[in-house]
């Protein structure tokens, strides 16, 4: 059962596409205090949800706030990454419901932070909606929701390849030699990523011809070797005279106000910019429409980034600084007064103050950026996906995020953002991935192998062994760390074998990922909605359920030949050496210590299920869909059902793309 | 076998004792290129060692730096920590060996970071000794090399008890109202710490007599209650007219130079300060007499502080920040420039190139910073110690520091420096420990609960639980963060208990610690240690043994009722809820999943072996240490050795301190 609560006259968000009709009653659970919400927990309930955020499956223990935010230094105690999802599940022995919580401007999430048995959820916004959801179980819940929220982004089906990026490829032939990599080592790939530096001085929509002179020629040429260039495109827009982007938006006021109405003006990558005032719909009509530009160019595919919206500096800001940084020339600096000082230059990024001091056309009305903050990359993404439906009315067209708020998963994903080469990183990933299903969140990942710092050849090896259960499987690192493009690792064996079996397991994936997106469930459970009842399934954070026929236990510890499994009930164990199965096994229920090699990947099949497996390939393009060898720990007529598609077409539906596997 | 290597004409550490003759031999194992010392390694090999870093027991897998850092913000890919320890071990199938690299200055272990199958140790210093000891055991290893540098720190019996610290107890009222909460909620506490406002104006051995009017009786009173009051000692002395310290530093030349030959600036706490030359003997007998000022106000025990030494900035460095920063004003700040310009702050602090620009008088030769940066801290507290056994020659003062080098661990203990509230931390406490023993610092231990951030109730219950381990075991929180006192908990019968539990195990606690000092062996082991036969075992890094008798198996992680323990052999489970001994039960070798509530403590006892403990007690001075509980898994007839003395005096020997326990 859904209730719907609308509490003064909140800004419609649509992240709800059908609202129920509002309930005048009280909303149960909950005592209301102003804008906070309060409950108490029981020991034993268990709160899920709230899509990408640090921490467990389970999210007890920790405050979390949706304040969309470009944060690549979290670890453990951050509170605000790059989406905001308010949407969680309380699940306990006397109650099990879900509460989204509609706001577009930050939400405190205190869930036993304070004090171990209190949740409080505190609201800076006095205007907004709240979905009660009412069901036996977690993952009825999430159906519902997902019911409410509509049906989730669907990607082309070479996007389901592995992709290769790096802050930067700076010229032509770099991309060349990153696609020769791949090919000349027969490790697979489907995707070149393009960071910021294909642009001319960071301007959105432009070429820097000298690195790229034939930047259209080096687009066919890719895609006749099966793999696609993405583009970055950045939330601000450089201020530049004679720059077209530019300019229209002046002309149009397409551009976020300052509190005088002059546009303003922040610096990012090129410096000082203007950021589009996407809620504007006339801006994000204009700006969604840019994308074209690219797409002339023979380009299928984008990532929206920076649009949290991050902020280096605001321009007022800055000369503020300039002016007191001098104060503190003369006296004598003890620990009150360097703090102060470093502060000054600390705290120009993202500050919560320019956050208060622009501001939002829409529908007309002037609306302060703070009480809509989570929606910017949210619209953005909307707007392109919009344009591209009008530009493409039948192809879908890849696109996902850094920043999110539920409803933007109807127009594209989003990667997990900036992370670093951290075994923790490897780690939150796998937990980060259920916990964005629930939101509607369904083509995600992270960068394996890690963004910022170094990563080590066993970390994006292992990394890389979970990363091809990932709907969006790509490697990334960032400028002035270390190469770790696939055919720069020692072990080519181990890396190719295991990104070959991504592309094995890939009818599997694309037919659990689609089916659970048009049936608005999802692809990656906790074993916790499997085994509701089994208290240490429930507990168990460091495996998932992928689909409905196979569990996956990554070894995410550096110097570990293995880990202990738990298996809440019997299940049949894949060894695959690399691409190849090497071992079959059926294991009773309980704990097993399992020996994992760094060029293997063990995979654990349910009894009366079934794994399809197709034959390796160097891109999507070349797969051969049918010729399926099933593996399974099912009976004789056990069957499975593959959902298969082209690929390509806007227009999904089960019906029609539904094929039956016996064995 | 131990042989000692000299490359060219190293200042001598004094972290050896007992020199051997000079080997004119070919070190094995590495091949030397430069300052580079190289080695394969095999894939089974572990490496041990190098004390205070983060990351495994086994080391391999990552890159280290032996280079003293004030670094709170650490984590699992920081090179540098507080201390610099530069002893390892590797254990393979064809050879086993240990090397101490002696050298003052940076040295960088790449323990396959690089390659997985290279080691390449760097040194910064071209002139070094190197101690190659080859045993047939990496327990046999630790003690050659223990014994190589001599009998490890002894602090007071009492020192074992637990201790409570805040940055800061600003007054004397707060110091009793911190007494108060322990002992109106009868929760076990010996020691009080005093942080950096105890002082006036963070001046080293003064008091802020305006907060602490009545500091004499304050120590008094609380000594009456067993409570001992801890203050801290910072490495650098504020420059202010008037103070004597200042002014005598200035008068003998007592402070390090710049290049000029003036007394070098830096501002740390107080603001500008000088740093005394702790490698000049004169200046750090000068420096380590002063702490007389405190013990003759009834002071028993210091720690010493920010010795590594860190930097908040150089006078010269701020000058040249000040006349840059307005470089920056009139330029668009794009990436390059922004960067550019949050670097030039950013970087002020422990700045490599300050580090290069100030010079010791180290037996009338001058040495520049760097050469001899790792010895700053163990000169201040080796010149504490010293003073120490002049002024109390029968009695032991309890000292300990946050930097530390090879050598420093016969003259004090060390914390695990300024972590945080992370769970991340509490794991890494457990895994440095041994790591710190094989190096000989044997009475350490982290601040529980983590000292920057804000802790949860659940974290620092489960790090109690770790904490009651370890030789040093207090409580510590940082300025701005909430209130951690064990009385603040919520559950104060579960902490209660834990505390207790920590009193009952003191027996065995102070005599494995004793033990393993007087007889130069490890306090606290790795499973790999004990069974190096057991590839299991081996990989086992989140249990420890404790002593002889028994392993430890903490749960390090939220929202987990229990986890799996790994039984190299049969033992027997001892489950304490609180400080009451609840269960017995033998469990057969191999991997258990075991619930551990809130409340409890699970200890594992070999067979074999016995466990004596107490009755609780609320300070170490109320303890009956001849009322003794023996819990063990052993036949009739089997004994334990338990170490005791009087717990003051500064000569320890074996020799009639044994008393033998039989069941």
């Amino acid at each position: 059962m859904i209730r719907r609560f609308v509490i003064g006259t909140p800004l419609d968000t649509e992240a709800v596409l059908h609202k129920p009709e509002v309930d005048q009653g009280v909303l149960p659970y909950f005592t209301i205090e102003g804008t906070t919400l309060g409950m108490k927990l029981a020991k034993e309930d268990v709160v899920y949800g709230l899509g990408e955020n640090v921490r467990g499956i389970n999210k007890r223990g920790w405050i979390y706030e949706s304040n969309c935010t470009d944060q690549p230094h979290h670890h453990e105690n951050t509170r605000s990454l790059y989406g905001a999802h308010n949407f969680f599940i309380v699940k306990g022995q006397e109650h099990c419901f879900g509460l989204f919580v509609d706001t577009p401007g930050r939400v405190i999430f205190d869930i036993g932070y304070n004090r171990v048995d209190d949740m409080k959820v505190t609201l800076e916004n006095e205007d907004y909606e709240l979905y009660l959801l009412e069901e036996d179980t977690p993952e009825a819940i999430v159906h519902a929701f997902r019911e409410l929220i509509g049906q989730s982004y669907v990607p082309p089906k070479w996007a389901f390849g592995f992709g290769q990026s790096r802050w930067s490829y700076f010229t032509a032939e770099e991309v060349r030699e990153v696609a020769r990599g791949y090919r000349e080592n027969q490790i697979p790939l489907d995707m070149i990523y393009l960071d910021i530096d294909y642009m001319e001085r960071y301007k959105d929509f432009t070429i820097d011809r000298e690195a790229f002179p034939d930047f259209e020629e080096l687009v066919a040429e890719m895609k006749a070797q099966g793999i696609h260039l993405i583009p970055i495109i950045d939330g601000g827009v450089k201020v530049e005279e004679g720059y077209d982007v530019y300019e229209e938006g002046v002309k149009h006021h397409y551009f976020c106000k300052d509190v005088d109405g002059d546009d303003f003006t922040v610096g990012v990558w090129p410096g000082k910019c203007h950021f589009p005032d996407m809620l504007n719909e006339e801006a994000g009509r204009w700006f969604g429409r840019k994308y074209k530009v690219l797409m002339d160019m023979g380009i299928e595919g984008f990532w929206n980034d920076m649009n949290e919206p991050a902020i280096f500096y605001s321009e007022k800001r800055l000369k503020k600084v300039f002016e007191k940084v001098g104060d503190f020339k003369d006296i004598n600096l003890d620990l009150k007064n360097f703090n102060a000082f470093q502060d000054l230059v600390g705290n120009v990024s993202n500050n919560p103050e320019d956050y208060k001091s622009f501001y939002h056309n829409y529908k007309g009305q002037k609306i302060r950026h703070d009480k809509v903050h989570n929606l910017f990359g949210y619209y953005m993404t909307r707007s392109a996906q919009e344009a591209f439906e009008e530009l493409e009315p039948e192809k879908r067209v890849l696109l996902f995020s850094r920043s999110s708020y539920i409803g933007m998963h109807r127009y594209g994903g989003i990667w997990m953002g900036d992370n670093k080469s951290w075994w923790s990183h490897l780690l939150m990933n796998l937990k980060m991935l259920p916990s964005l299903n629930m939101c509607g969140f369904m083509y995600t990942g992270a960068d394996v192998g890690g963004f910022l710092e170094d990563t080590t050849e066993d970390l994006l090896l292992r990394w890389m062994a979970l990363g091809i259960f990932m709907p969006l499987f790509r490697d990334h690192s960032a400028l002035n760390t270390r190469r770790q493009e696939a055919y720069v690792v020692e072990d080519k064996a181990a890396v190719r074998g295991i990104i070959s079996l991504r592309y094995r397991l890939l009818p599997y994936i694309y037919s659990e990922f689609m089916k659970a997106t048009l049936k608005n469930t999802m692809y990656a459970r906790p074993l916790g909605f499997v085994w509701p009842e089994d208290p240490e399934a429930v507990e168990t954070e460091d495996q998932l359920m992928i689909g409905e026929s196979i569990m996956i236990a990554p070894v995410y510890e550096q110097n570990k030949s293995g880990r202990t499994v738990y298996l809440p009930e019997e299940m049949k164990l894949l060894r695959f050496d690399g691409a190849v199965l090497a071992e079959e096994q059926v294991l009773a229920a309980g704990r097993h210590y399992i020996k994992v090699g760094m060029n293997e990947v063990v995979i654990f099949v349910r009894k009366g299920h079934i794994l399809p497996l197709a034959q390796p390939a160097q891109c999507v393009a070349e797969m051969d869909w049918q010729d399926l060898t099933l593996v399974h720990f099912a009976e004789e007529g056990t069957s499975y059902e593959l959902y298969d598609d082209d690929g390509i077409s806007r227009r999904v539906s089960l019906e029609g793309s539904l094929r039956t596997l016996t064995v």
